[in-house]
């Protein structure tokens, strides 16, 4: 076994994972382009595309050439660049070599786009504010962006959003899955009537996707479904026997009802929101609370007459948002158990942020 | 410059930081042993031990490793730790290289500690919780941990704690500081009651070190202080001007009082204590809120009638945390200015986790 602390995948629950999710889009007619800064791994790209996925959705021009360079030929960059000269020509190198998407929300950025792309093969979907409040417009604004990319040279195929407000307890996941309908449709219409051929309406999200309208979305980006987390846990996303990732990690200082581990902040992440129950969960003791974590201690908290690991015992740690977990290490462990025959699986685009 | 997002030290400062600290530790009779997990850069390292640090604190094994490859010579590896059979073999192979001291908090850790390294050079120091309640214990306790080792055969040369409760609003820094040598001093001197030599009290940390007691402390072990960070500002433990890191962004998204940077999550960590203003600061706009981070996103809000950037301008976004923002990225890019000369700066060590 690698020494502690480390992220073991369970391949038999990833391989569920992306089946189910393969067979749900399907059954719906909603084409699955995956979101790949969850994972940034070629094992598992080429698993989701093996399963039917028609691309692969990413955040950053990096992380579009990491896995153009795997041999991955439809990417869509699911973000509103922003193209500095440099950006601006490895860009371009990239509509050279794959069917390619860019994402945009501005004039000024569709006019950037167009110097760069506008005479290739490469595509823009208008990002559309469904109620995050991220980037985006409101769904009124998206022909004016849209008309001022068709005007400069480029190919508007649709529109896309990400709807993050998902992310919370209560009915947000249906809630944000209707607003992302309605911001998605009303946009798709409003560009439909000024002429436009809207082939894509893209959204997510892995705690949304299950509620999405597929009389709107024509393709879905879910990204943290390969392996869930403890957000997805907590949210209902996903059972317990679904999370396919987990920090092996060795209790290193023990006391009364709280124990210490050597996973924190630098394998974990640091992602705590307001609603989850600590900074993650461990696996085999779902009554235990993290509740407080550093860059090398998790603090773990037992309620009384529960079983406490005690020192040297090797657990594993779900954490709270895995795609940041992820981009900590430099290789995955995949396998059946953490002790037993392990692959390593190498983060290819791990700090592919521009 | 480098595509954005990416990390700028202002070396200027960096080095005014690091005079001003080993100042301070020469002043007050205090050896200095900085925690080279904030850095984990051989620049910095090899800055830190010509301004007179007595060696390095580190936080794993893999630290401590990366630092003696780079001929650094005198390591404290500042962690309670349990040694597999494989870290039992890395640590005897480190300590027949470098003068090593390590952490210990339990009986049962002493003893594995003693069969990897009892023959060896290295010593070994007792954590003493000083309040913080993470690893360590009741400075009561410490001399039947202490007991145990000399009894195995190591060298128990002293105690260490981290007063982590001195990240807080308030008193909490100068209260912190006073547990930790309430704490330390009673430890050592129930040491030495026991016929233990003990030469190392060692501290911490940048918020609690200027009100640290040089009548207790020998050594102290700061790891943030080379660049500070946002909760440094918000605690007062620095100035805006003492701030040496920055993650340079373009915004990529304007609406209103709101901007979108292209920094997120995944450059920034996701650290977020309940007392900070939000996930960073803008050094140029610091009545700017960030008010929601994603991975790629940080969502900005600007009180009315303040200017506020627009769409391609680029801006100078300090962490919340700089030790886990290093430790995202492969290069830090450090000179005078961020669109000035750079040189590129390794971060050896990062995901140095085991």
């Amino acid at each position: 076994m690698p020494d502690t602390p480390f992220l073991f995948v369970d391949v038999d629950r990833l391989d569920r994972n992306l089946t189910a999710m393969a067979d749900w889009a399907e059954r719906h007619g909603i084409r699955l382009r995956p979101h790949a800064k969850t994972h940034k791994c070629a094992e598992i790209a080429r698993r989701q595309l093996e399963a039917g996925a028609v691309g692969l959705s990413v955040a950053t021009i990096g992380e579009a050439e990491i896995f153009a360079e795997l041999g991955v030929d439809d990417l869509f960059i699911a973000y509103p660049l922003w193209l500095s000269e440099n950006k601006a020509r490895r860009l371009r190198a990239l509509a050279g070599r794959v069917q390619l998407a860019v994402g945009a929300d501005s004039v000024a950025g569709v006019r950037r786009l167009a110097d760069a792309i506008g005479d290739t093969t490469a595509t823009v979907l208008i990002e559309v504010d469904s109620g995050m409040h991220r980037s985006g417009l409101p769904a009124g604004n998206v022909v004016e962006v849209a008309t001022a990319a068709r005007d400069s040279g480029l190919t508007v195929a649709g529109v896309f959003t990400f709807p993050g407000h998902g992310y919370g307890p209560g009915s947000a996941r249906s809630d944000a899955a209707a607003q992302e309908a309605q911001a998605l449709g009303s946009a798709a219409e409003a560009l439909r009537a000024n002429g436009f051929d809207i082939t894509v309406v893209s959204g997510g999200s892995t705690p949304t996707v299950q509620f999405a309208d597929p009389g709107v979305v024509t393709e879905l980006r879910p990204g943290v479904y390969p392996f869930y987390d403890a957000q997805q846990l907590e949210l209902g996303s996903c059972g317990i026997d679904d999370v396919a990732l987990a920090a092996i990690s060795t209790v290193v200082s023990a006391a009364g009802p709280r124990i210490v581990l050597d996973a924190g902040s630098k394998v974990l992440g640091a992602d705590r929101p307001a609603w989850t129950t600590g900074f993650g969960r461990l696996a085999d003791h779902l009554d235990a609370r993290i509740v407080s974590l550093s860059e090398h201690h998790a603090v773990v908290e037992f309620p009384p007459g529960t079983a406490i690991p005690t020192l040297g015992d090797v657990v594993r740690v779900i954490p709270n948002h895995v795609c940041n977990a992820v981009n900590l290490v430099d290789d995955l462990y995949a396998g059946t158990a953490p002790d037993g025959d392990l692959e390593t699986w190498q983060v290819i685009a791990r700090g592919a942020n521009s």
